[in-house]
């Protein structure tokens, strides 16, 4: 295989239309510098000044938002509440579990006073208010939530326990990226507690379902799911599930994680319950949670090198409305048709969700508009002109299919009637190309048929953007497998997971020639 | 006047209904004992185990999700948009305005580490890992958002900026009351710059109007909106505006506040921009928030001896149908009906948002699942027996007006088709009674005919649960304020706002003997 090829950046239009100010650098020649670019370039966040921290502004946002809502309806949907737990979790905590704090203890933000004064000058922390415990910043809450199990749970009637908390948490990453890995992130972490493995184990699998159904319906990302190898498990869990994701770069990206955690945390914080024969048993517990990254995962699988591309169902905008004023008498009957449009789009149709419309008001040039939304990814861009409202017509150019062959703008003249009509369609349609794209990526670059390891470094070596290798391995375990993540690590190379849908083993394991029992994927990752 | 006065409890269902658990202690009782039974009883939150932390649980939480819909709603469709800034702010950034710092350096939680070590077989934060500068976990934003202000706005044409971010903060309190005063609080936060002062001021009025319209449609609580006098300003504000709620007890609440910053935090933050003659000045800028403090609000506003009463637009759910169950044959046809009822509601009408309706499936006694619905405030709660499904009825109990003048429960039975065609109508209904009910408290006492300071102090001593008064004063400020304010703390009183809508003063000032300018709210406050 080539590895994966990006498209061709269009430089006729360039040079044709001289508003245009593309990226300053395509995936091609950097995909680092062009992530970046496409954050900057499309209003999505910024350097906050904070260490670690970004400022996610209104078209960041706005997509997080449109995940919340989508997400949070699948999370109802399957029996979860949402609750809300506290920020602060007290060290005392977190030394019940080793293993989980050992997992965390390197990146954790401490806060130890909680007054400051003023010393020569200078605001600083008052010796006299100094915690008698410090207090932990959460880095993810399976203590402090335990903690309210144990206080939930007494009978076997009180179980299941199924909640959510949408929340920030803090990992202290020493080099971060804009949505990949910051200090702070927002996401979603589930947990429930069940009276059986077999229970909790179905609990999550099913949210592995929930998040790929959502990854691949939502947000237009293909993804692979299956178990995490050992190594690369939760601190504390029996068994960590993931979703991945390829770039276009071909590295995976880790884009969701459902992990069955045994009695880890019930032993921990003590979450007991009486079963229906009067015993007392300790509770099997799950957790599972997304974030922020799959925005970066979105740029990653969908932006190309005009900027962003947002599948409809996650653009806060769905169809933005530029209306082309020269400051002649026409521009208020052009204003007008542009906002009926707009109103029509808003109120669709009441039987479904309505389009997400917006006219853009602002006074700079349509051309720089055009362009400006086309960076941010908007769906639909649609320019209304004086010709436009005398013909009835609009213009319309869809994100997903920018250009012509000729490589000239793709811009559609319709009656505006049959766009309304057509527009929930035609997003429909957008979200599908989009995720069609990507899904052909991912299954075109996916190497199923390597067996030895020369082979394996070849294949990573054989081009800049190599995709996964799926190989046969004999789920080697401690030491063991230890050797294999270090053999991989010198090849820059990681286990991701083991798909739950991929064939039975039927050959040798790639790494000890022993008998293969599943196959592992194996690529470059975020 | 005799001051407010509660509803008595009902004592002869107590006495007929043998599973009627009711809270253990009354308003009249303990105001503040019955405020801590009614959470706790309708599983709306408790103590976390982290100081000054709580967990807010499904119902509670449920109830804050609602206020997020709603009031989210009206704050876009005032033009703003959400975005998301930082935890945490660096000491310096708040030592750059000394007003601001030390209104809030008394309790600021300050982060000082990046890791934790084991020693002694306990894990403690780092020495190593020590960091440069410490952090402040957010009291509020000001500080972080001015500086992003800073970065965007660099011309007339950049502004207003008009955002609005939905966070937790932290303020370090000692005595900590759930949803009234604790640690960590979710909350949202408004920031607006704009380039001149009536602007600034129109946006300032604005957020005070959607507040108040807000607390009074949605969540049913009639307030006053005023100016908070100069002793009682947001650090750093030019002026401060709240909208206050009068609890049972008579105390006050302050339930939203809006604030003109002037340019405080554009000095401090360097927020310039470019006028249209090419000069530079610095922008106008103005903050607004609202918190989980709004469901203590509602708590104390119209809770009952029998628990909660949620007003339907913010009630999780809104009818709760409860199957009466016998383990016999009829089970099954009991099921069937209350489901296809709660889908009916569901799914009500596409011309309007659906009912929220909940099947209770819960293996509890029919009349343990009723008290706990009652206690939890579901404005509806419908039963539903054998004798119903035969008849084609339903037994509703209606949360507003759970007893019938001789103290009997008042549970009606109407046919099924009948209900869920006038479910919306109802709910509306119960909605303006809660509010009715409250607003004629609040309108029936604030006392307006006080011209003296001896019958201000006989008139809050006259009962237990005085309301409040509105006075005539000369506005004074600086010292003269702060011996007005230490007179009104030796009487335990304070100066809540200037109402807004409040008649011209005409009289002489009740504290100076001078000549009045306004009239001005005095009472017992949360």
């Amino acid at each position: 295989m080539a590895g994966l090829a990006y498209g061709a950046p269009s430089t006729s239009i360039q040079a044709t239309d001289p508003v245009k100010h593309a990226l300053n650098v395509t995936r091609e020649q950097d995909f680092a510098a062009w992530y970046q670019a496409v954050i900057t370039e499309a209003d999505m966040a910024e350097e906050s000044g904070v260490r670690g921290c970004m400022v996610i502004r209104p078209w960041g946002y706005g997509i997080w938002e449109r995940i919340q809502t989508l997400l949070d309806a699948r999370i109802k949907q399957t029996g979860h509440e949402n609750c809300y737990f506290p920020l602060f979790i007290p060290l005392s905590y977190f030394e019940k579990e080793a293993e989980h704090v050992d997992g965390f203890a390197k990146e954790m933000a401490v806060v130890t006073h909680h007054r400051l004064i003023q010393k020569d000058g200078k605001m600083v922390p008052d010796p006299e208010a100094k915690l008698e415990e410090p207090l932990v910043v959460r880095p993810t809450s399976e203590t402090v939530i335990g903690a309210a199990f144990s206080r939930w749970v007494q009978s076997w009637r009180d179980l299941p326990v199924l909640i959510n908390q949408w929340a920030n948490v803090v990992r202290w990453e020493m080099r971060t990226r804009m949505f990949l890995r910051t200090s702070e992130f927002l996401w979603q972490e589930g947990h429930t507690a069940h009276s059986t493995v077999d229970e909790a184990m179905e609990e999550t699998m099913k949210m592995l379902e929930v998040y790929r159904s959502f990854a691949e319906e939502c947000v237009g990302l293909p993804v692979v799911a299956g178990e995490k190898p050992e190594n690369e498990r939760f601190p504390g869990a029996v068994a960590t599930y993931s979703i991945e994701a390829m770039m276009q770069d071909g590295k995976a990206l880790q884009a969701g994680t459902s992990h069955f955690l045994g009695t880890t945390f019930s032993q921990a914080q003590n979450i007991k319950f009486q079963n229906a024969e009067g015993q007392q048993e300790l509770a099997q517990t799950t957790s599972w949670g997304m974030s922020t990254r799959m925005i970066g995962g979105l740029i990653m699988v969908h932006g190309d090198d005009d900027g962003l591309r947002v599948p409809p169902r996650v653009a806060p905008y769905q169809v933005v409305v530029v209306p082309m004023l020269r400051d002649t008498e026409e521009d208020a009957a052009i204003v007008d048709y542009c906002t009926d449009l707009v109103n029509q789009l808003n109120g669709l149709d009441v039987f479904r969700e309505p389009v997400r419309a917006l006219l853009d008001k602002r006074p700079s040039k349509a051309a720089t508009k055009r362009w400006g939304w086309v960076k941010k990814g908007a769906p639909i861009v649609i320019e209304v002109g004086g010709r436009d409202v005398a013909g009835g017509n609009v213009s319309i150019i869809r994100r997903d299919r920018l250009y012509r062959a000729d490589g000239k703008l793709d811009s559609q003249i319709v009656a505006k009637g049959d766009f309304v009509a057509g527009a929930t369609a035609m997003l429909e349609d957008i979200q599908a190309s989009l995720f069609a794209d990507a899904k052909a990526r991912l299954d075109g670059n996916i190497n199923r048929s390597i067996t030895d390891l020369d082979a394996l470094k070849a294949y990573f070596k054989a081009s800049k953007n190599p995709g996964w290798a799926l190989v046969q391995w004999a789920k080697p375990t401690g030491a063991e497998l230890e050797k294999v993540v270090q053999w991989l690590k010198g090849e820059k190379l990681t286990l991701r997971n083991v798909p739950t849908d991929a064939e039975a083993a039927d050959g040798a394991c790639i790494f000890t020639g022993g008998t293969a029992v599943e196959r592992v994927l194996v690529g470059r990752s975020y």
